[in-house]
């Protein structure tokens, strides 16, 4: 591991003409009054046959001695110039279902190896801005009590810290990292820990 | 109301010349090795000196006679050409703190008039592809038993449907809204009702 300090040298606009990865669009559209309309929005350029971007994982930790947890990701996200923390994702690859993605990228991303108990619909992560989306696939992950951390298998120039955090303890422990150490969160993870918080202090009873 | 069903009649590239509203960027960077990178990503162009992008809103609902609820809302987007389903939402004005923007826009969007509870730190919506940032907002709202469903004040073209759910059935509406009646959740959203839901099944205890 190296310990130098990710850094922005300069940002300056993309023409269409150069961009690789994403896209700006223009829809138009007929409102529901017969008004017609311009709208604006950003695509990635790599979705493949399957229609859906990406899928992010949502583990579910148990160990035999430790409340149930689950696992975050600290990584750079230069478009925000920060350490973002997220839940693991990625791209979903050519040929691959949801279920089988999530839990390829939970692997390389975290080492854990974990079962699919969950699969979201389709959902899109900001439907004003982007035409981006996703599946939350929720992975179990069981652990024996003398299991040591796996290692990562991530890709050459990837770096990626891994957070085991208690699921009682996750909207305290982001907000922590926002305030205290300068990270920035995911609004999906966000959110996930604001349904934990807002179910304890509601007091919602079992499903 | 109108009965038109609102239609994408075109979309098409869109220059940067042309675009008003986003913007294509690229962030020269050098990583944790020392290797220089390029990361291409799509901003608003609309964001303010607060540096905040937009406001959502989890509305808390409390009625005398029903269990706690909240309300989501209803509305085609354009990118995803599809009916999504979200929390209240806007962009912040000029001079607006975030709490100001969640009170306006549910009032606007929904007619409820709330008081904040909640504030999130800054969030990030999809910071692979993006800066796009929000802070999401908790505002709980105190209905009399008598209590009519209070009118919107939408702008013009604008068309929002209101749905009041139960917490505990909104896992199941959200994934009932995608199967059986084709809309697409909005991702933090459902992020939010898949917190609910896993508190409730692992039986998280009271925060």
């Amino acid at each position: 591991m190296s310990t130098n300090v990710p850094r922005i040298n300069r940002t300056s606009p993309l023409s269409a003409d150069e961009a690789k990865w994403t896209e700006l669009k223009k829809a138009e559209w007929t409102d529901q009054n017969g008004t017609d309309r311009v709208w604006e929005y950003a695509a990635r350029r790599t979705r493949k046959e399957s229609g859906i971007d990406a899928v992010a994982i949502a583990p579910i930790i148990r160990h035999p001695k430790r409340p149930v947890e689950t696992l975050i990701i600290l990584q750079y996200r230069p478009p925000v110039d920060a350490f973002c923390v997220e839940f693991p994702a990625g791209l979903i690859d050519a040929g691959e279902t949801p279920e089988q993605a999530a839990v390829r990228e939970l692997k390389e991303e975290t080492g854990y190896e974990g079962k699919v108990i969950d699969v979201s619909p389709t959902i899109v992560a900001d439907p004003g801005l982007t035409n981006a989306n996703m599946q939350m696939v929720t992975v179990e992950v069981t652990l024996g009590e003398n299991d040591k951390e796996p290692e990562q298998h991530l890709d050459e120039g990837e770096h990626i810290e891994r957070v085991l955090v208690p699921l009682h303890e996750l909207y305290d422990k982001l907000k922590a990292l926002s305030k205290e150490e300068g990270k920035i969160v995911d609004a999906r993870l966000f959110h996930w820990a604001l349904g934990l918080h807002w179910s304890q202090r509601l007091g919602l009873k079992n499903a």
